[in-house]
């Protein structure tokens, strides 16, 4: 139970984000926002078949994180909430997930869009995104308001656009 | 892009499943398979909210794997495929993505269903399931076709209800 779990970056995300202020929210609404996953070439074998799928789930190292907080309030929100549920990079583990929709494979370079990842950043997986398995319409989005989704969608839109926080 | 990523297990799952060969192979077709995550005692304030998820994502370790193959067939298939394009186990970095049914929070313990995790894996994060972000019902199932799939269906319901592989 305490044992420490090690990962080895398999590759690295191009994208046009360098600071954390100004990199989209959330993919989902920044689907012009496009980069590059580079695998380790020696890991490019595993792509195999990847480009029959259009969207892919992305694991990432939040490398430019430290600490965590158990409970804060997010961004755009006047409520603080439990880290577990919330996406917010202070996690006592920084492992970030994405959705990304995967554009093209060639050799060991993914093109991908949505991207809400900062430059640099290592990847651990990479998955499958199957709609059979992980759309799920019905869910619910709990504490997330149709409100503070306008909010995330428009913030996320301005960084995209490539304009700066104030 | 060398570093090591540490993590530290957040909690542990437990599950009616202690062989891989009887685990179900997709919990989104296993929803009778109820289970609980037990988070650290210390970390149980980072839970704030979460019940007003219906679903959760978890990222745990495959604990019980070890090495990784970067072109396999996966189970019932005549393929093979890239490890980057299936939710295998053998994986470069042997971390597991579940969406899960949240039933209930109760302290440090979650109660859940559609568990096809194996009873004693270490969770690394738990992280809410937000439709608006997360269900893309048009994306491709790539090269999961219908038939591979009703393969995974009988499967996991001969697994989940306990009878055992021979």
């Amino acid at each position: 139970m305490s044992e420490t779990i090690r990962c080895k970056p398999i590759g690295t995300v191009h994208s046009g984000f360098t600071e954390i202020a100004s990199t989209p929210v959330q993919g989902a609404f920044a689907p012009q926002a496009t980069g590059e996953i580079e695998i380790l070439p020696e890991l490019a074998g595993g792509l195999k078949d990847l480009e029959s799928f259009t969207h892919i789930i992305v694991l990432y190292h939040f490398d430019r994180s430290s600490g965590y907080e158990l409970v804060s309030q997010p961004m755009l929100q006047d409520t603080a909430h439990g880290i577990f549920s919330m996406r917010h990079f202070k996690r006592p583990n920084a492992i970030g997930f994405s959705i990304l929709k995967l554009e093209t494979v060639e050799g060991n370079t993914l093109k991908v869009s949505g991207v809400d990842i900062l430059d640099g950043t290592p990847v651990i997986d990479i998955k499958p995104y199957i709609p059979m398995f992980d759309s799920i319409p019905q869910a619910s989005n709990g504490w997330v308001k149709a409100p503070h989704m306008q909010d995330i969608k428009n913030e996320t839109s301005r960084r995209a656009s490539g304009s700066e926080l104030d």
